[in-house]
């Protein structure tokens, strides 16, 4: 590692991902700097953040001369370039094709099905001004449900964390995707006691960088709170 | 490795990962025995294969005691674990993070969108006897579309493989699951000349283990050829 080395982190904190690289460059003290990529402000679909990534998609990782988008790439690469503790992503084969194994899961199934139920209770109604739909909501939380039910099941089943025994990349990317609901003020592991305790690990583990990272989420769901109080449609 | 050391690969080869994993194995020569899951006869909802995969999905590889599920994480497995060209999965990091930066895209992109226009147009009009959905194709079609321009505009922009100057598991995801249309004779690739060319690349570098893997897709495409002009209802 050069000395000096300082990542640029592009980033929008109510981007479930990139929350989840937040909190590693935080918790594991890697030099960063974080720059704010606005969405609701359309900052992503600048010319400038363009040329970063031409996908206009947050988060974007620079090291130096080297450009990286997609968090699960990301994550994995910080932790193979950085001197930090080998839990995260380990290098032994079998520990480290579990974390692949949970990471490929993860992209058809706790990102798209949380992610559905953010967009149907949160985004849409604020950006459109329209009431929730309901059967779509109810559609979204029937997936989400057998998708927490597997995480319980089969990730969870007979240890603490969802790649083994320690805290990895997985867990990050799954806990900041599973909070996402919260931003309507919806818990969905309020009936998952399993689900309960392995995010209180998983907030143990990582200390105030969890809190740090879901302060925006946390102030949406506010407002989201006194929105459905006053009867107003802004975020 | 340990001398003698034969993985086990489950498997139906209608299934664009598994064509994947199947394509790595044969191509680099991995000592390995496949074993047959036909989907379509519900062979993964028996009990000896739910104990393999509880989520009853192909592939599974089996290498001694040590199971493993999820395409990306077996080829990575594979590659990381048997002493076959480096080019596969390489170790330079910023090289690996280009392949998982891909793969992680992949979930989200290539593979829903091409296994959709599969679904509709081959696999529902023949397990339900219903005609293929115009509408719900045609959206399907738009969405690949998006995915189909971005392989071409970023991906594959001033370099031969999605990932660099040379062949990676990346480019055996993407082209097994850019195949799959073909069930039902739609070549997709047809208007992207930039496309087709990578293919081609692809196939020069994987010579017939490309073909046997696809064998079973091109007798599905046969079949549907002559159940269109037949008028019929089974693939």
């Amino acid at each position: 590692m050069a000395t000096g080395r300082e990542v640029q982190l592009y980033l929008d904190l109510l981007s479930q991902p990139c929350r989840a690289v937040h909190i590693l460059l935080t918790r594991t003290k890697i030099p960063h700097r974080v720059h704010s990529v606005a969405l609701r402000k359309g900052e992503h679909r600048t010319s400038e953040f363009s040329k970063l990534n031409p996908m206009q998609k947050v988060p974007v990782l620079v090291d130096g001369g080297f450009i990286l988008r997609e968090s699960d790439a990301i994550l994995k690469y910080l932790a193979t370039t950085f001197d930090i503790p080998e839990h995260w992503y380990p290098w032994q084969p079998e520990r480290r094709a579990r974390v692949d194994e949970y990471t490929a899961w993860h992209h058809s199934n706790t990102r798209p099905h949380a992610a559905k139920v953010f967009m149907l209770e949160v985004l849409l109604p604020a950006q459109l001004g329209v009431p929730v739909d309901r059967r779509r909501l109810d559609r979204a939380l029937s997936d989400l449900d057998v998708t927490l039910e597997r995480l319980e099941s089969m990730f969870l089943r007979r240890q603490p964390f969802l790649c083994g025994d320690d805290i990895t990349v997985a867990d990050l990317l799954a806990v900041c995707e599973l909070m996402q609901p919260l931003g309507s003020g919806r818990d969905i592991l309020k009936d998952r006691p399993q689900l309960r305790r392995w995010r209180s690990r998983v907030q143990s583990a990582v200390g105030e960088s969890f809190d740090d990272a879901h302060a925006v989420l946390f102030a949406v769901r506010d407002r989201h709170r006194a929105r459905v109080i006053k009867g107003q449609g802004q975020i």
